[in-house]
């Protein structure tokens, strides 16, 4: 490789501090309505004041998660604290059931129609109770918990438009997120539902949608565990399947488990090369299993999570296993991301390239993209290479 | 130009009759169970076998239109009849609530949340009782478009999403599509209820979603007229905007209001040049009117329907007006869309090109296209060409 590990570790960690971090600490915050602003321009511009909920929860997430982790810095507790404050008191219905969307001043848009509106919301106060030992914090974090459990054979509730018992298929995402939400708030479940919901989705993501016979992970299967020969079923989300690589390998760090850790490895090294474009480089966004069209438009395009998720996989899978394979797709990964995404004039990087890899939509946060995959990545990484580094 | 008009009717007029046409009677027919495949892969082949209404009430329509027409060719009053009979028996609930998409064997799968599944299935049953004289067609036409007119306040009933009271918007599509939709079922409609809507129409498209002090056409303003700036409210159309001035030019021949005609010729012109991607050529899917980066991933792509549905606004305007500009814009996306939308080796033509102007997606046929824009516009573009050349 070109670098070693000790500046590659050095080289994640000042884009973190000093490029990423302080972009969204300057324009992020609303100063006067409370919550993030997160439609931002290339420069860091504010475009639109509409607050969404993924995001709004990501951002507490984000700067509790460093608060807690890396410093006890106050700025970043104060920005996580106004965050908080603001999703309690304009985020819900009352009961815990998280809208959409919000305008600046906290009026609801969007119904609470989407699941990871709850689950983002759940892994913010996790984290921001571990901050600020706010019990207040705490009971919020495991009431919406509570429901994410009590929804999760019918996450869209009266929004599904599926008409029942045609053909009752099932997502990998909520299993996905599970996997890393338990461990989020590990210190607000008691043990069996710890246990329960760990080996749960452990089950749904390893022996359910990962399929042995297609060697890939799949988005939807029907209800009883089957392959669906449709649009739904045929689809494929690479970068999906290799971000839940990392789950499941912290899930066998913390279950001792260096079997799971291998499985999570060889899976996410196969989704790696399966979702890779060889003509242009990058992971392509969506794939369908059989060959056929995508009825995603934008499938050939590449995506700042998609890359930046597959280096914290590639780089936890090397440093758990040694994995030589592993650390060459690092390499490889790393040189794509580093030269596409990252924005040589201004703070955090692009999210959104065409296939040929030149940038599709120059904003640097959206309806999508907040503070969340870039800094969490950067982080993820820097420790990982640390870790490598200080092994050597 | 480059061609006299008598040659570029024959161009079209063969291409509908010998390309287009003859690859859905051969491919989409399903024989077995009734109604079309719409899956199509270049060449033609079933790739997937769900069947969606829109597109199911398109190829009625459009084989019923033909027959009715061009001519009385037992071939296509088959095709069409054959698709309203699975329509009528599958396609909605029995109170003509149309689902979204069916089964091969046609059990529901989506339930009826969009409302344009009634628009296309109104459209299919109205051309259907004038090709067959069947008054049980003509009774669904009717009942399907008084629950569309009972519903065009909420058409998303209880799938909307949008909180009540927060941000009421009104889209463009609706008022749009029953532009056309009213001169398609006049014969079913009485006087005042035909009067009524277009009257109506015609004032929310031009008054409305037109402003005249951008000098553009929106997709969505508030329920009491004024601009939006939000995603919702900036995000432009331009295909969108265009198809409806040869709705608008219909109405204005149709109520001999040569005015009406001239105001929608200087809007689609305004939306044609407004739209026109100067680098690569072809029409942008979606815009934001403030230039900031729209939500549409796909916003650069270079649509099918966009082009073929501006061909015909274009040769109409020209018919109607003597307009040169507009001829001389025929003729420009005349070219675009013949050397990048005819598949040179099979039927049909392409749909899904990349900002660049390659192929993105190589089907014929998917989710959302089908058997009715291309055959459509090669037939207007015939007709209005052919006229244009007796003229001179």
């Amino acid at each position: 490789m070109n670098m070693e590990f000790n500046e590659l570790a050095a080289l994640y960690k000042n884009e973190l501090l000093n490029n990423v971090l302080p972009f969204w600490l300057n324009n992020s915050v609303d100063r006067e309505y409370g919550g993030y602003y997160t439609c931002l321009t290339r420069e860091g511009k504010v475009f639109d004041t509409d607050k969404f909920v993924w995001l709004q929860g990501r951002e507490v997430w984000m700067f509790s998660m460093l608060y807690n982790k890396l410093e006890k810095k106050e700025e970043w507790l104060e920005c996580a604290i106004q965050g908080g404050e603001f999703l309690k008191k304009h985020g819900h219905d009352g009961n815990y059931n998280w809208y959409f969307s919000l305008t600046r001043e906290g009026v609801p848009i969007v119904e609470p129609y989407n699941i990871f509106s709850y689950t983002f919301a759940c892994m913010a106060f996790g984290q921001l109770s571990l901050a600020t030992g706010n019990q207040e914090y705490a009971e919020i974090a495991k009431k919406t918990f509570d429901i994410i459990l009590s929804r999760i054979n019918n996450p869209k509730g009266k929004w599904n438009k599926a008409h029942q018992g045609t053909r009752n298929l099932k997502s990998f995402s909520l299993p996905m997120i599970l996997c890393n939400l338990s461990l989020e708030i590990e210190h607000l479940l008691d043990e069996n539902t710890l246990k329960e919901t760990i080996e749960n989705c452990i089950h749904e993501v390893m022996d359910v949608f990962y399929r042995p016979e297609l060697g890939i992970v799949l988005e939807n299967v029907t209800i009883d565990n089957q392959l669906s020969d449709t649009f739904e079923g045929r689809v494929l989300n690479p970068g999906h399947a290799i971000e839940a690589m990392w789950f499941i390998m912290d899930l066998g760090v913390r279950l001792n488990r260096p079997g799971l850790i291998e499985k999570a490895r060889d899976i996410a090294l196969k989704m790696v090369k399966y979702g890779w474009d060889e003509k242009y480089g990058g992971i392509f966004y969506f794939m369908d299993r059989k060959g056929y069209p995508p009825q995603q438009l934008e499938w050939d395009q590449k995506l700042w999570w998609v890359h930046v998720e597959t280096l914290i996989t590639l780089i936890k899978a090397y440093q758990l296993t040694g994995c030589k394979e592993s650390l060459r797709w690092f390499n490889i990964i790393h040189e794509y991301t580093w030269t596409h995404f990252k924005d040589p004039e201004n703070g955090e990087w692009f999210g959104y390239l065409n296939r040929q890899g030149e940038v599709l939509l120059s904003l640097k946060g959206g309806k999508w993209k907040g503070c969340f995959h870039v800094p969490r990545a950067l982080y993820q990484c820097w420790k990982t290479l640390e870790f490598c580094s200080e092994k050597e």
